[in-house]
């Protein structure tokens, strides 16, 4: 029996994802072949390749002039690729809003000028700073923030004004998952996401890049860094990830199904809401991030002790949900809910959390 | 039905392998997900994860003093991650054995003094050239050849002696294929491989390493590119490619049943055997490698006209062999037999250019 599980990445995938992937496994459409044993550099996985990227500029209204890549090596790699491809003036500004944020911040240092312009350290990371267009530094190649952080479950809820300085993004844990100037293509120079939480398997990272942005690439840049290089050989310059690009594939096509982003953005919203709906109501649960900052893709909340917490997680994943337990640092639990998770599955967590609250009260 | 697949990357995996993918994939074992949906930070995972590293030990039968890592990025990326954490002293001989070889040079030489010291190109790379001691600067940090050479069906034969220089090579398309010294991980410093042709489905990476070469990375070098931070990370820094590396495991469990390298040596030696002593014989077939050089997993061949190989070509994807075509810029006609590939599909591709050689001599 399939468990619900609430894992901050990779997570889980839609069902009838899976079984389509199990039903052409062995032999691909007409092809007499899996998808993994495909050559690269053939029609029948360009037939796979440029569709899912046509899928993703359709389902995100990304515009003309933007190029959309289908890498490796996760968001971590995306942290060195930016400055190495962006940062032509050797200066770029950035928000820490925790883990993700700070690991950013290490890599760019080790390129240029990097300014952290504003930090939510001071309370544990539980909320977003407010930017205004004082915030970060005119002539900046880039302006850095993280949408959405898993640890902590904040997201931004409104993009700072950034003038002519390009807004780079990592939106790995939200992208994809509500509409509205947050998510709109336009208002960002660079966005990138680690696939395997809002997109499909881990394994590829998607970067969607303004192309006035490519070919800057500082002189020691290896090919495998430089977007312009990816972009002149028609997006697959060695052999890419080709089973998880299908993969990506079939989910968007699932995202479609329930009406693209808009679709979404209401089960989300759903979700969401009922859990926090919960939290604010509990006497026993204790939300982590401030209101206005809460994400609706990673709910945090702790409970009176850590004895307390040990009860749940061992209680809910005897009763079929796993992975509660919140990040390392943090402690808590961390319920991650992305697009791909069923409203069913968290109707059963609330349930099960209501029924805890009054046998534990 | 199941086509005769001779890609030359990615290859054709083992069918048992594709049917116990198939038959787990919305559930693996009892733990009521897919792989795919397994967070890369629970017991579930590195309980595939660190099996698949001590099968390749006990397989390769890898030293201790060797770290084995499952990157991304392909060999393509390993082309700049190696001088970025082996050049210490900025210079680094290359042996040029073709396309792959010269994007290995061409990368390097963003980081140092690197020497071409031999090369086959006087003969469009249908040969390995001779070796020894001579050949390279015994003060050089490495000394890199490309053990074997899908475009021109080319590998060595014999490994050149180095002394304390340490070998590094591409082993991305003979990996695990043969027994002996050419194979023996003791004889190289460090050894490379995309897995999408010997080891598994593209999206993964092999780097065995020797610990001495570990932890002098040039000052810039970003961390997912420092070996040293993916073996202080226990080699789970980020998220991994988690589903490659689930594939890479139960290939090479299909491997091990196959008796391990000495057996699928066996088939790899009968499966080239039948296929040359064909070329040998025939009057319209011509091999294109030089004999002593040849490789076991590529061969190479051209037809008199440009006409026949298409015809040939056309007729033989009409009959189920596909993916025969020669690299863009060789032409002639390539069948790539990796240990995945069943014997019997080339016994039938052998009856078939038989055939095809009566009716068009």
């Amino acid at each position: 029996m399939r468990v619900c599980n609430f894992s901050a990445g990779p997570g889980c995938l839609p069902l009838p994802v899976l079984e389509k992937i199990r039903n052409e496994m062995v032999e691909h459409e007409d092809h007499g072949m899996s998808v993994m044993e495909m050559s690269h550099r053939t029609q029948m996985f360009y037939d796979i390749f440029y569709p899912a990227q046509d899928l993703l500029k359709k389902i995100m209204n990304i515009p003309d002039n933007y190029k959309i890549l289908f890498l490796t090596g996760g968001a971590t790699t995306q942290n060195s690729m930016i400055p190495m491809n962006l940062m032509k003036n050797k200066k770029a500004d950035y928000v820490n809003t925790g883990v993700w944020s700070e690991k950013s911040i290490k890599e760019a240092k080790r390129f240029g000028d990097i300014k952290v312009v504003a930090s939510s350290e001071d309370r544990m990371y539980n909320y977003i700073p407010t930017l205004d267009a004082s915030t970060f530094r005119p002539d900046a190649d880039y302006f850095h923030i993280t949408t959405n952080n898993t640890i902590y479950g904040t997201r931004y809820t409104q993009l700072p004004n950034t003038g002519n300085v390009p807004l780079v993004a990592d939106m790995s844990s939200n992208i994809m998952s509500e509409t509205g100037p947050l998510m709109d293509v336009q208002n960002f120079g660079l966005i990138y996401a680690g696939a395997q939480k809002n997109i499909g398997p881990s394994g590829v990272t998607v970067v969607i890049v303004r192309e006035d942005l490519i070919g800057n690439a500082l002189p020691f840049t290896p090919d495998m860094m430089d977007y312009s290089v990816h972009v002149k050989a028609n997006y697959i310059y060695n052999t890419p990830p080709t089973f998880a690009i299908y993969v990506v594939k079939l989910c968007l096509e699932w995202l479609q199904e329930q009406g693209g982003i808009a679709g979404i953005e209401k089960v989300n919203n759903y979700k969401a809401g009922i859990l926090y709906d919960f939290l604010d109501n509990s006497k026993l649960f204790i939300p982590s991030a401030e209101k206005e900052s809460r994400s609706l893709m990673n709910i945090t909340c702790t409970l009176s002790t850590k004895d307390l917490e040990a009860k749940f997680i061992k209680e809910a994943g005897e009763n079929g949900f796993v992975n509660l337990k919140g990040y390392k640092t943090v402690g808590g639990l961390r319920i991650s809910m992305y697009n791909a998770q069923p409203a069913e599955n968290v109707e059963k967590l609330v349930e099960f959390m209501k029924k805890f609250e009054l046998q534990n009260k």
